[in-house]
C-alpha cells in the first residue's frame, strides 16, 4: 500500500507519518511506501518503508499531477493555510484551501479507474453562531471565517465527488488539537497551546481571551488516530454525507489552568498573562463550544479521557 | 439605479426586467438603466429606461469584467446550468455554476470603493435527504446533486465576501418554479410544469414520478417578486447568513392534479400519461417536500396563497 501525506511536514502530520512508520501496515495491509509532501521536505525516514520526501505548492498544477500519477492508494490531506492567515490574506487562503484541494480532487477525476481514499481534514470553524446546544453532524455549516468557508467548501465538493464514485472521501473535523509543540503559529487558536506549552517550559504565556470560553479539544495524538481510523473504516455507513466532527474533550479555559495546576502545580500557572484581544476573541466567539460526535464514536473513533491527560501526553513527547 | 440582471433571457429573468420596467423604479430609486446579460440577446426593449442587451458567455473572465467596470447598483444573478445538465455533465456545471459565479464575485472585489448589493439565486436543491420535519433556515445543506452542491458553494462564498464587506449579498433558495411558459428544460423538476403546462394546451404530458411525492412551489410571478425584495430589502437583520428559503406552496403531485381538475375540469387531467423515470425520482427523492419559511416571511416576502391559483396565473400569462 502506498499513503501519500500532503501536509506531512506539519505538527499533525509528522506524527502521522511517524505512527504509520511505526505500525508499518494501514488496517492489516503492509504499507510499502509513504510519500510525505509539504513546502518544506519533511526529513523522516525509515529503514522498512519507502519514502519518497517532495517539497512543493500544493496549489502547484504540475506538482500535484506528478502526486497523482503514481496513483497512490491512500490520500491524506492536511495541506493548509491556518485561520489566522487565511482571514488576514484573501487571496492565498483561497488559493491554497480551495483552489489546491479542488486541483487535487481534479487530478484524480483524471485519471482512469482511480478510485483512492481521500481522508480530508476539516475543521470546526465550518460552523459560526448563533449555537444551540451540543453541535452534531447535522448542524448547519455557517462559517464565520474565510478559512471555515474554505473548509465547509472543501466538505462539499468531497461530498459531491465521493457521490459521483471519482474517490471514495471522508472528511474529519478536527477539535483544536493542544498541546501543539514548538512555536505560537497563526492559527487563531495558537493560544490554547500556548497557556499550556509556555508555562510548563518555564516561559510566560500570553491569554487573549476570558477564561469562561470554552472550547472542544483533542491531543496530536488523537488526531493521528483519527486520521488512521478515516483512512481505514468502511465509508458505506456515512452515506451521502461524509463530513463528520471527531470526538474531543469540552473544556473551559479555566478548567484548562485547573487541569494545569493539578498536573503541573501552581508555578506554570502563575506564568499565564491575561492580555485581552479582541480580534482573537472575534474568532473565538463564532467557534462552538460544544459537540455531539455520536456519529463518530459509533464509528470508533476515540477522544482523549480528559484535559489533564492532554497535558501528560505533551509532557511525555517532550521527554522523548 | 443601474440593475445588471446575469441571466435576463430565461424565464424568470425576463419575468423580471419586464416588471422592473413597467414598474419604473426599484424599491423608492427610479431605475435608470438595466443591462441584460444572458447566453442569447433578451430583446427586451424600453421607451422610458435604458437598456443594454449584452450576449456572452457568464463564465467568461472578460465579458464579465466589463460587465462589472460598469459599476451597476445591483446584480441580480440568475444565470446557470440547469440541475439535470450540471449532472449530466460535471466539467460544465461547475464552470458555469460555480466558476462562472466565483469570478463575478472576484470581479466586483477587484474594484475600489464598489460595494454593490448582489442577489444570488439559490435552490432548495441544496438540501439533501434524510430529512426531518419542515426545512428551516437552519438546517444543513447537505446537496445530493453536483447542481446543489454548486449552489450550497456559492452560499458560502456570498456569506464570505459579504461579511468581509466586499458586497451586500443576499441569496435565495427559489422553490419549483410553475408553471414553468415554453417546453421542457433539462431539470429534473420540469414535469412539474409539464404536467400542467402540455394538458391545458391540448397535449399529452408525461408524469415521471408518483402521485405522492410532494413539492415546494411557486409562480413566476411570485419568483420575480422574491428577486425585487430580495434587492431592496435592508439586509442587516440577516447577520452573517445571507441565504434564505423563499415561501412556497407545499403540494403533492396528486393535489397539483386535483388543483387542475379544479381549475380546468376533467380533461386536462386525462391528458396527463403515468411513465416512472427511476432517473428523475432519484433526484426529486432528494429533495425536501416541505419548507419552514418563518424567517423568509418575517422579512416581508409573500408566496402564492395555493396551487390552484398558481395555475390561474399561467392561464391569465396565456391569454396575454
Amino acid at each position: 500500500m502506498h499513503i501519500l501525506i500532503l501536509g506531512a511536514a506539519g505538527m499533525i502530520g509528522r506524527r502521522l507519518t511517524k505512527r504509520l512508520i511505526a505500525e508499518g501496515k494501514l488496517g492489516e495491509t503492509p504499507i510499502d511506501k509513504i510519500t510525505t509532501f509539504d513546502v518544506f521536505p519533511s526529513q523522516i525516514h525509515s529503514d522498512e518503508i519507502r519514502i519518497e520526501d517532495i517539497a512543493g505548492d500544493v496549489a502547484d498544477r504540475s506538482t500535484i499531477e506528478s502526486l497523482i500519477l503514481d496513483r497512490p492508494d491512500v490520500i491524506i490531506h492536511l495541506a493548509a493555510v491556518v485561520s489566522g492567515e487565511a482571514e488576514a490574506d484573501f487571496d492565498k487562503g483561497y488559493h491554497v484551501n480551495l483552489d489546491g484541494t479542488r486541483q487535487l480532487f481534479e487530478m484524480i477525476r483524471a485519471q482512469e479507474d482511480y478510485h483512492p481514499r481521500v481522508v480530508f481534514t476539516s475543521s470546526i470553524a465550518v460552523y459560526g453562531a448563533p449555537f444551540s446546544g451540543a453541535i452534531s453532524d447535522e448542524f448547519l455549516l455557517a462559517p464565520m471565517s474565510s478559512y471555515g468557508t474554505q473548509k465547509a467548501i472543501c466538505e462539499l465538493l468531497l461530498n459531491d465527488y465521493s457521490r459521483r464514485g471519482i474517490f471514495d472521501g471522508i472528511g474529519i473535523r478536527l477539535p483544536t488539537i493542544v498541546v501543539r509543540p514548538g512555536k505560537p503559529n497563526k492559527a487563531a487558536s495558537s493560544f490554547f497551546s500556548g497557556i499550556i506549552r509556555e508555562p510548563l517550559a518555564g516561559l510566560e504565556a500570553v491569554l487573549p481571551v476570558d477564561d469562561s470560553v470554552k472550547s472542544w479539544l483533542a491531543s496530536p495524538d488523537a488526531a493521528a488516530g483519527f486520521l488512521i481510523h478515516a483512512a481505514t473504516l468502511d465509508t458505506a455507513p456515512l452515506g451521502a454525507r461524509r463530513c463528520l466532527n471527531m470526538p474531543g474533550v469540552a473544556v473551559t479555559v479555566a478548567g484548562m489552568i485547573e487541569a494545569l495546576r493539578e498536573v503541573a502545580g501552581d508555578a506554570p500557572v502563575a506564568r499565564i498573562r491575561r492580555e485581552p484581544d479582541p480580534a482573537v476573541r472575534a474568532i473565538v466567539d463564532n467557534w462552538p463550544e460544544e459537540f455531539d460526535p455520536a456519529r463518530a464514536l459509533a464509528l470508533g473513533f476515540t477522544a482523549d479521557p480528559d484535559f489533564a491527560s492532554i497535558i501528560r501526553a505533551h509532557l511525555r513527547d517532550q521527554q522523548k
